[in-house]
């Protein structure tokens, strides 16, 4: 239970640290080395350290930034890694993350994020496809 | 080098079992336990081995999956867990997503599938985001 505390707890921090636009605490939280990687809302995938930090540089810099508000969390650890699945609450979008960590020492550093837009609501009691539902038609 | 090549050939098997709606290939590359998830591009998370499971099932029972061809796939590893980000083309859809593997044994098994449109392109060479894009413009 202490780890998957700990990482909702980090998985909590990068949303408070976007929130307050405080870049370096966002840079802190990310691990210093290994392929890190970012895919924001409808873009492609960022490769590489300086790429990802670059790209939340220029959107907290920009003034753009929103307040964004994560729940939903759910941590799923493996070992030294866990990916944590949330949403986020984010001005008006509806958007739903996956964020994953690896344990460096005796923190937890966020190695991925990956937030792309819901555009299908269905109740939780739903079965997770109806049988006359193509793929192709869920985006 | 390795990891990577099993880890972007477990990968590969994964939509090559889609494509083939080979639902028992596919039941076999996701692990046995933990807490697996799935996210299907615009979908709520599905938590739960017999949840994911069921909601391939459905896709692929319903006749009208699409055959997806992974493309641009990049293998990310930390010890013993590893995401794979590639690009997918199904129809006319444009699909970025991250497959999370773990190491049982000696294979590598899916824990893991997030999928979402891209719906912004941008050439590989500009920054990753102009200063004055908000995130909020980025659905």
């Amino acid at each position: 239970m202490g780890d998957e505390l700990d990482v909702l707890g980090v998985n909590e921090a990068f949303y408070d640290a976007f929130s307050r636009r405080d870049i370096e605490a966002l840079e802190r939280l990310w691990a210093e080395d290994g392929q890190l990687a970012c895919i924001h809302p409808g873009w492609e995938a960022i490769l590489g350290r300086d790429e990802v930090l670059a790209s939340f540089r220029a959107i907290l810099e920009g003034g753009g930034a929103p307040r964004i508000r994560c729940f939903d969390a759910s941590a799923h650890l493996f070992g030294d890694v866990a990916f944590v699945i949330c949403r986020e609450a984010l001005g008006g979008a509806d958007i739903v993350a996956t964020n994953v960590f690896v344990r460096a020492g005796d923190r937890w550093r966020m190695v991925h994020h990956h937030a792309g837009p819901v555009s299908a609501r269905r109740p939780r009691s739903d079965p997770p496809l109806p049988k006359n539902k193509k793929i192709s038609d869920l985006n």
